[in-house]
């Protein structure tokens, strides 16, 4: 892998404060049980907010900093019963480009730049790469 | 911005095959008439496919290369009579990390990595950074 030659570069917009304090533990998906979080975006990145509001549904795209990289299969939730299968039809954060995508609804948004979410499952300290609208009626909160 | 000291790299896994040559003229999202496409995976990344299958709805994450990445507000959907908005409250491919997110569906997977899909707005030469099985019943084909 030349990585290095053909790769891009992103970088933080902000972080995810969380009472979630360790990936241990953490919930695998927002809708089961993970608490509310706080975005701190960076005031850099104020302007990129301005039309967030409260109630929006959003994805919130982060990088999973505690990933290992090099895994190509897992078993999926961590269970052994589970069939090893490609890291791409899974949610595991361990694969080749650690990006997160979690959906929540956003609470409020203050002037500095901290917008407060329903729920997110990321640990406190994950860094922020993007935030998009969600788009027409689309995830839902809950498995089906 | 000191993004060098505090980012991180990314890289493609495989890119993007469309008929879709131009930005200029590509939908802006896969049910606004986008055409199928082929995800060419590279070859030390086949094992991250296995589980993916025909039918199975995905989110395909791509490296908007051609994105402008110093833009924080746009007029959404390039139209001057809409209100100027920051980024992070649009899908505009401008963006700090011009990181794309797609729904699409499964038609095909074949043993050399080539993935086909239903429609898909990237164009042709897109890199590819991750992809992810849709969770439930998620993001629906048309907007709402």
């Amino acid at each position: 892998m030349d990585a290095a030659n053909k790769g891009f570069g992103i970088f933080p917009v902000g972080y995810v404060r969380s009472p979630l304090k360790e990936r241990t533990g953490a919930p695998r998906q927002g809708w089961e049980g993970a608490p509310a979080a706080v975005l701190e975006i960076d005031p850099e990145f104020f302007d990129c907010l301005d039309g967030i509001e409260a109630g929006q549904d959003i994805w919130i795209l982060t990088w999973l900093h505690e990933a290992r990289r090099s895994v190509l299969k897992v078993y999926p939730r961590g269970r052994r019963r589970n069939i090893l299968t490609g890291v791409f039809a899974t949610r595991s954060p361990d694969r080749p480009n650690p990006i997160g995508l979690h959906r929540t609804k956003v609470l409020s948004v203050s002037a500095d730049g901290r917008v407060q979410v329903q729920s997110l499952e990321a640990i406190d300290g994950t860094p922020i790469v993007d935030i998009k609208p969600v788009l027409g009626s689309q995830e839902p909160v809950k498995l089906s």
